[in-house]
């Protein structure tokens, strides 16, 4: 699926009667509108006049003070001098693979990937390799195995993009011993590192982790953060972090791209962030998303069959279900859609046609009741093509094709850790 | 001076002592706070969680709606489906690059050109050609013999970059009959052009002149609109329109560059524009800045030697003046920030160097009497260099001088319908 059917399918899933675990959302409506009222007031008392006008092109200090606060809360203190503020995460990506890509260079990413970040490598044309995630994220022996085969071909990737956090598409996170394996080839092989976090705070569970940045010290990562998952993606506020060489590119691309953040956006989070508790909003999100993610797990041992598996994030926004081989989440969203309710085909995170029998599950946009009711249409839908199998192949519906595609599925996508069958 | 120069110059007119007629700000400090609270207020009442969320990549109907009506009032009817909302018109500009433009692709705008406008045909490798303006913009005879000649090289151009209207930076409008021309030429060659019009609505004397895209009716003009001058640059909202094979890459594009513009930004444009008053402002902006613009004509006339020539703009936000060409605008410059004033050398709006002995002049961002004496400390300046000279050469400052430089600048920058020495 490309990105144009994935708009259509934004599109579809935008009709009230939907159940959309398609999108990547945040729950906006948690929202306090007596504190965007407080904000606001404080910006009409005080600063209209500067709020409506152009600002720099790197941001406002008052906005990059904010991101060291970000920033700061999962261990990571950069030079401000290093932080550039953007129109969303999206555009940190975008001018990163702008300003170091080239037609035919080699960018490795986690396979699955964050389906918004393949149109932007390929729009500048870069060669995407994928190396293939399991429930300790990317792994690392494989991303050496492709490091070396590159090197024998006399290739260099220009980076390797990871989000390391509850990762988006898979909701796994990558194990603190590969976060060190990962930086250490990365000083060894002088390979830089695009560390994309949109999630890190959104822990529900196990220990925090250290950023890849963190690890580093800013030396090959370069990062990239968003304010979308933490208070508001309507507001278009991100950020990159990196070395002077590179950020002084990506500020003359940020420039040719459109001048300037949203002064109006960035005044909004100087002034949400003076008054002292975004940190507590985050919490009662780690507690709503929580609650959510249980709904869907426990949805997911009930309504999908036996063969099917899925990742149990300890964090983010999304759960990655793998169904049996045979089913086609293409085909099957297809048919989702005429019980109204959507997911993410699986072969959006892939540049080569892999992902066809999985999907990608948001669960942070819906209430617990709506989570567990969408569910329950897809199982239905994937009950009705296993019958259908099975009455095709003579195979009983159960046993045997568990056995099939349990054995399939281990050797296609690699998150057996949490995800059972059962109910 | 290319952009990073433009950026460093853009830091320094930010102490506040400097009087800065190097912007191209708008005079936000008109905007009424009460309004602006007004609108917030309804969104912090009816939809805070909606203005917080992800928007849709094409932007909201009802900005679209907006946009109708800001192109309604100067006599277009696009499709609303030709419609796309962007982050500023720069990235309207910047979007329409991406799609269009290949390594190597002749792009032809004018001479001088808007300055944000070079580095974005450049950073997508275009091979960027100007063709002079004079005062009723850009030379279309000119252009035809660009065109054989791209022709003869069996080339043709992806497309002509123009800013028929009050253009930046140099002020002039192209007139009916040249306007007519253009389009009748897109048509016969099937030749796109992408007319930027931010200033459109901006006029303070003459008569409305029809937009190309009006002319043409959308066939062969792509077109690319902004809220910055008639309403605010700090909440980054601009619009392309162009024909449904363009628009569908713009919109991918779009949604690789920065997923979608800013939600909370355009609802306040929705909730402004329902208010029913946002002519009434731009008709205020209109008072305001053709007092300015006579101030600093006026100033012109009473501080620029006799030698120097200048534009007399009937609309937008600059003046281009051009000096003897001994004079390098780039080294008076940095003498000008010593006196604490700021203006744009006129070397930015070329790629090939041309414009030495020009400037851009802003003249919407400060009040009358700073536009005063900001030309009065230029003069002064200009003065010594002018007098260092006829040290030097021998010759008498004034008469001479006067004579030798009339003729160059006859000959290099052609504005000189308006442009009288005195005073």
């Amino acid at each position: 699926m490309r990105s144009s059917a994935m708009r259509d399918l934004m599109a579809v899933t935008a009709r009230p009667e939907v159940i959309s675990l398609a999108g990547g959302l945040p729950d906006t409506s948690t929202f306090p509108p007596q504190t965007f009222a407080a904000q606001m007031t404080r910006i009409a008392q005080e600063s209209v006049a500067e709020a409506l006008q152009y600002g720099p092109t790197e941001g406002f200090e008052e906005t990059v003070d904010c991101i060291l606060q970000v920033m700061g809360a999962e261990g990571m203190l950069p030079d401000p001098e290093d932080v550039i503020v953007t129109t969303g995460g999206q555009q940190a990506i975008d001018l990163i693979g702008k300003t170091l890509i080239d037609p035919g260079d080699a960018v490795i990413c986690e396979a699955p990937t964050y389906p918004g970040a393949i149109p932007v490598f390929c729009s500048y044309q870069a060669d995407v390799i994928q190396v293939e995630c399991d429930a300790e994220g990317m792994r690392i022996e494989e991303l050496e195995g492709v490091l070396e085969k590159l090197s024998a071909e006399g290739r260099r990737p220009k980076f390797v993009y990871s989000v390391p956090s509850f990762q988006n598409p898979a909701g796994v996170t990558m194990s603190l011993e590969r976060r060190r394996r990962l930086v250490e080839l990365a000083r060894q092989r002088e390979l830089l590192v695009v560390e994309d976090n949109p999630y890190g705070l959104l822990r529900f569970g196990g220990e925090a982790l250290p950023p890849l940045y963190q690890l580093d010290g800013g030396d090959f990562v370069i990062y990239v953060g968003t304010f979308s998952k933490i208070l508001s993606p309507g507001i278009r506020l991100g950020w990159a972090v990196a070395p002077p060489p590179v950020m002084e590119k990506v500020v003359l691309g940020k420039q040719a791209s459109d001048l300037c953040t949203s002064t109006l956006t960035q005044y909004f989070v100087r002034e949400y962030f003076a008054a002292g508790s975004w940190r507590e909003y985050v919490e009662s999100l780690v507690e709503i998303y929580r609650c959510r993610r249980d709904a869907m797990v426990d949805a997911l041992r009930r309504h999908f069959p036996p063969q099917a598996t899925w990742t149990e994030p300890e964090g983010g926004l999304f759960i990655w279900a793998t169904l049996p081989d045979y089913i086609d989440t293409g085909d099957l969203l297809a048919k989702a859609l005429r019980d109204d309710v959507a997911f993410v085909p699986g072969q959006a995170a892939y540049v080569d046609g892999r992902g066809r029998s999985s999907m990608r599950l948001n669960f942070s946009a819906v209430g617990e009741d709506e989570i567990r009711e969408g569910i329950r249409r897809i199982g239905k839908v994937v009950a009705e093509q296993v019958e259908l199998y099975g009455a095709l192949t003579g195979e009983r519906p159960a046993a045997p094709v568990q056995a099939r595609d349990a054995e399939a599925a281990e050797n296609v996508v690699p998150f057996r850790k949490t995800g059972e069958g059962g109910g």
